[in-house]
């Protein structure tokens, strides 16, 4: 059994290599839910939907986000009615929004209504989210303190980045299976997500760093920085504001603690001696996920190393 | 100034052709909410949406409730899901009802959402729901007590109907302005909408039916039956089992403390002796409503009547 720490975009496109190339029964995902938040009193986790759609092959791969083929007339009547409409909410994904705001108002938790929903769409893959407390990422700005979407979306990183918190995680705690999970692993799986608001929220759950330093079973990483530009997404600005040294280099020193090996690209070879001098072994190859070929060939290396 | 009472589809064809016949500024439309439900954790009220629709010449004529050219994405999709689909719930339309919820958990009442969303609409007649409290409309059957839409779209009017109530009732206030527009307006018109469970509610509203009998202007009605039969919906069935004649009779008798005049159908004219001898006028014509025509041709022989 194989467990698999991600975020949405970038680490949706090494999940969906790892789907296709080990029986997707073995594989459980834990997903970041720092980005989630609520909009017309609806409950949006747009990782967990990311890698949800993108195991049931419905995902829209032009976007990076939401359900392929989907309309916005839900969105557009909602502007009418001079609601917001920056986040863009599909028609499809609205109903999965609502489906699980309706069974959590019930009682359900997020993991309960998580499985329910991945079930619905026939995914054999374990989805599990970091936690069923609410833990909200924040972003510190020069004009105050913002969530993670108004950064993210609203205003497309356009803030100034003074820092990062992760609201109520002292208080979480993982959700039921994650820290099991670790615990029987036979490898854990990075993935080539953001350091800071991806992976970063997950790590902070109480628990989760100690299962995976106190892991057995090796930990492989796989950059989302190449050439210190990362790969999608805002990474660069938001591990600069952390500190942090935008490069592979700069993702292992922040795993350093847990990690057995990180892939890196090709180009950040020279980087190597650097990540060895932390006691992690780094192997160089293409790491870009573009096609499916590419996930695959990837997701297949990292198996390799397991 | 005109205050009209009305449920959904039926009444909401005369409502189209008061609007047409007068400056809709003019008119207060005071809607039945015992159909209001919660599905998926929406707020939804049907005849506030159908009148609201038919006011901004949006909605679907054919359907008799909805908006016109809506699709079903979301739902479909809530299908997917394991979710209800038996309440059909078009896309444009969950827009009005997630708005109306996101607004009502914000704390704002339904008539502030309503008044909100019919501006939004660019609809210049007021419509208030008969209360901002919650009156549930329940109907008692064989098989135990069911909400009015179970009965009326979940099983079509199947189960056999022992009583109805308005759960809440007894504790509801008349939304603001409801008993102020009664006491002041130069006219009241009953739309010919069912009167067990679409004007019944309305006059349950503590305050409503004594306001209506100490108005000094004329309370007209249109009948919504016609030679015995309703002309749509389960009126029949349910004024039968309340007891009440299924005729323009039955109708006046409902009505008696208060109506001045009822427009009957012209097949019904036997019935104006019965009628006078409640104190009650009645005048007979073509009441069917369906073409814009006839709509406008009733409204303004109701008005001619006020």
């Amino acid at each position: 059994m194989i467990v698999i720490l991600t975020g949405g975009t970038g680490g949706a496109k090494l999940v969906q290599g790892l789907s296709l190339e080990i029986d997707p029964k073995e594989l459980i995902i834990v997903c970041n839910t720092g980005d989630d938040f609520i909009t017309y009193g609806l409950h949006v986790s747009p990782d967990l939907d990311t890698i949800t759609y993108t195991l049931a092959g419905i995902h829209d791969p032009s976007k990076g986000w939401g359900i392929k083929d989907d309309t916005f007339t839900v969105l557009e009547w909602l502007g009418k009615y001079g609601g917001e409409t920056w986040f863009r909410l599909g028609d499809r994904d609205l109903a999965t929004h609502i489906r699980r705001s309706a069974l959590m108002r019930q009682g359900r938790s997020l993991s309960q209504v998580t499985a329910r929903i991945r079930k619905s769409l026939g995914i054999e893959a374990v989805i599990l989210p970091m936690s069923d407390d609410r833990v909200e990422t924040r972003v510190i700005t020069p004009r105050g303190e913002i969530s993670f979407q108004d950064f993210f979306v609203k205003t497309r990183c356009a803030d100034e980045v003074e820092a990062v918190l992760f609201a109520g995680v002292e208080n979480s705690r993982p959700a039921p299976g994650v820290i099991e999970a670790i615990r029987e692993a036979n490898g854990v799986i990075l993935c080539p997500s953001n350091p800071v608001t991806s992976i970063g929220p997950i790590l902070a759950v109480p628990g989760v760093r100690t299962a995976l330093r106190e892991s057995r079973a090796p930990v492989i990483g796989v950059s989302p920085i190449i050439g210190g530009a990362p790969v999608s997404g805002p990474a660069h600005k938001l591990m600069a504001a952390m500190g942090m040294e935008v490069s592979a280099l700069g993702v292992a020193k922040a795993y350093a603690d847990f990690l057995s090996t990180l892939l890196i690209a090709t180009e950040d070879g020279n980087l190597a001696g650097g990540i060895r001098e932390l006691g992690i072994n780094s192997s160089a190859t293409s790491i870009r996920l573009d096609s499916i070929m590419d996930r695959r060939r990837v997701a297949h290396e990292v198996l390799a190393l397991l």
